[in-house]
């Protein structure tokens, strides 16, 4: 079997990704969080948007037979197969700013906003189009007056959550460097990527 | 008074203004929704973002004393002053393709994100860069289960709420060319802009 490949603790790497293929996360020690970011290779300003995907999905909760959309409303990613059901569209990659405004940190610090910018940067995506990633198992309650919280992730290690590709993509994944989301520490994640093997009918809800 | 300038129905209009202005948008006629984009001068990339706004501000509930971020973690605008209380930030703006898949149109629609674009275009602002917008009076409800649900606007005739500029920005207002956010018909809204009048210490929480 495809072993995949490793995304070390507190990285990012990215992948031209040919359509309908399926890209698997797994969470391989458990409890870690993961940035993913997808934009077609025929417009590299049609990035993975979170607004798009609650427009035609009608729901900030997504898991499988969701349909991630692309800022001009062009299905990027379908999530076919969803072993944990947790994940978040609703907060932005943790950035360096992020790490200096919301916890004091004052030296450089490894980021999901940075790491997936020049991983994607490799392939010519200009760093703008890079404004929100969907957080896979990343953990967040929202109560009843719109509060949000974020909680441990609830994976157990080798848990994992599949996409089929809807067009060529350049996909990036991060192992999100912070720890507050990772339940203490940052860790690795692996990315399993099998070209072609995605069935067109995989996935619809 | 300053009279303040009308945005159409179905249209959207864009404005250079200098840091701490007050920009009040007022829902003329009432249950009418906006959207409102806002780019700092100096990065005409660096635009608002949903996703850094619900970090910073742990919600995605946004009344007065809000901060609208930036992509870049800059604040762009605070909310000072709110008659309703029912604000937006999940949904993406109408476009032509959403009127398309949501609603089986076939011909051109007046939409939000082309009125976003063209307004803001004349300032050199790319087309890119919009990927959100905050959207005034929309009234959505979050279910318990993540699903989301648009209901008809809370405003009354002469309802407003007043933001605060951080910086100097390019500031977009549209009047929501959809009929379902807006109790069944499309209607005007008007943008008032008074210059320097924003105290630095209004709208803290």
């Amino acid at each position: 079997m495809n072993p995949g490949e490793l995304v070390p603790a507190m990285s990012g790497r990215a992948w031209r990704v040919p359509p309908r293929s399926l890209v698997e996360v797994i969470d391989v020690e458990g409890s870690q969080t993961g940035d993913v970011f997808a934009v077609p290779t025929d417009d590299l300003e049609d990035g993975l948007s979170n607004g798009r995907t609650f427009d035609y999905g009608e729901s900030i909760r997504l898991t499988t037979g969701s349909v991630l959309y692309s800022r001009r409303s062009r299905p990027l990613l379908t999530i076919v197969e969803d072993e944990v059901g947790t994940h978040d569209f609703l907060w932005a990659p943790c950035s360096q700013e992020m790490y200096e405004i919301g916890y004091g940190v004052t030296e450089p610090h490894p980021n999901c906003l940075d790491n997936l910018t020049a991983s994607l940067g490799g392939f010519g995506v200009p760093a703008a189009t890079v404004t929100i990633a969907f957080n896979v198992f990343m953990n967040v309650a929202v109560g009843q007056d719109g509060g949000l919280a974020i909680l441990p992730p609830a994976t157990a290690a080798g848990q994992s959550v599949t996409f089929r590709t809807e067009r060529e993509l350049l996909v990036a994944v991060t192992a999100c460097a912070a720890t507050t989301a990772n339940g203490g520490a940052a860790k690795p994640l692996r990315v399993r990527i099998t070209e072609g093997a995605g069935s067109p009918t995989q996935g619809r809800a």
